[in-house]
C-alpha cells in the first residue's frame, strides 16, 4: 500500500492499530486466565471490554474515511505479544509471571499510546474532524490502562515477585 | 534463556533494551540524513549522541550484575524500525516523510520508556541499587526525546505535511 503522503500514512496507521487491537483482544483473555492476582485478572478483563469498544471506534473511523475496515500486519505488536506469551509460558513463579505480564501489557499500552497520539495529531491536521474524538477516546483509555497497571505493579505485585 | 523468576526477567529485559539501543544507534544517522527539516535533523543527531551514553549505562548495569554485555533479539524494536525504514523509502513528499519519521521515532521512544520504567521498578525491588540511577537516567532522556519530537510535530511539521 502507498505511503507517499500524510493521507496515506494516516490510513496505514489506522490499519496498523486496527490489526494491533484485534490481536490484543485475542490475547487478553489468555492473560486474564494466567494472572495469579485477582486485581490483575480484573484489570485484563476490564481492558478486554474496553478493547471491544476501541475496535468499534476504529470501525467508525474507517467509515468516516469511506474505507472498508481492515488491518495490516503490525510486526511491533506481534513481537510484543510473542514475548508476553513466552513470559506466560516460562515464568514458573506466579508472582514473577504476573510482574512479567504487567510489563508486556504496558509495552502494548505504550505502543498504542504513541500510535493514537500520532493519529489524533494527524486527524486534526488533515481535517478529519469527526475522527478526532474517536481516536482521542481510545488514547485516553490506553493512558488510563497504563496507569492502572503501574499502580498494580507498584502496589505490591513486583514486591511479591522479588 | 530462562525466564522463570523476576531476576531472570530483569536480565532478559536488560538484554532486550541493549539490543534495541544498538539497533537505534545504527538507524538514527540514516534518519538524520533523510530528514528535511533542520530541527528534526538536529534532534536525531542529538539523540544519537544520547544513545551512545545510554549504551554505556547499560554496559555498567551488566557489570553490576556480573554479566557480559550482550543483547537478545527484540522483535518489537525490529518491527518498529522496519516500518520506519519503509516510511523513509516510500514517502515521496518531504514533509510527510518527516512527519512519518517523527511517528516512527516516537514509537521507539515509547517502547524504551515502558522498558526502562519496568527496569527501574524491578531494579528497586531486586535491590540492584547501583543500577537504578543508570536506568533512571536513560528513562529520563527517552521521555525528554519523546517530548521534543511532539513539540517538533506540533510546531509545524505536521501542518506542512497536510
Amino acid at each position: 500500500m502507498s505511503m507517499k503522503t500524510l493521507d496515506d500514512l494516516f490510513v496505514h496507521f489506522v490499519r496498523d492499530i486496527y490489526y494491533a487491537e484485534k490481536q490484543v483482544l485475542k490475547t487478553l483473555p489468555k492473560m486474564a486466565r494466567k494472572a495469579d492476582s485477582d486485581n490483575l485478572k480484573d484489570a485484563f478483563e476490564h481492558h478486554r471490554e474496553e478493547t471491544e469498544g476501541q475496535i468499534e471506534n476504529l470501525e467508525k473511523v474507517f467509515e468516516i474515511l469511506g474505507l472498508k475496515a481492515r488491518g495490516v500486519t503490525c510486526e511491533a505488536i506481534d513481537g510484543i505479544l510473542e514475548e508476553g506469551k513466552e513470559i506466560m509460558e516460562e515464568a514458573t513463579d506466579a508472582d514473577a509471571r504476573d510482574a512479567g505480564m504487567i510489563a508486556a501489557a504496558q509495552a502494548v499500552e505504550h505502543y498504542e499510546i504513541t500510535r493514537y497520539g500520532t493519529l489524533v495529531a494527524w486527524a486534526k491536521r488533515l481535517g478529519h474532524t469527526k475522527a478526532v474524538p474517536l481516536l482521542q477516546a481510545n488514547l485516553d483509555q490506553e493512558y488510563a490502562a497504563d496507569r492502572k497497571l503501574s499502580d498494580l505493579a507498584e502496589g505490591g505485585l513486583n514486591k511479591q515477585a522479588a
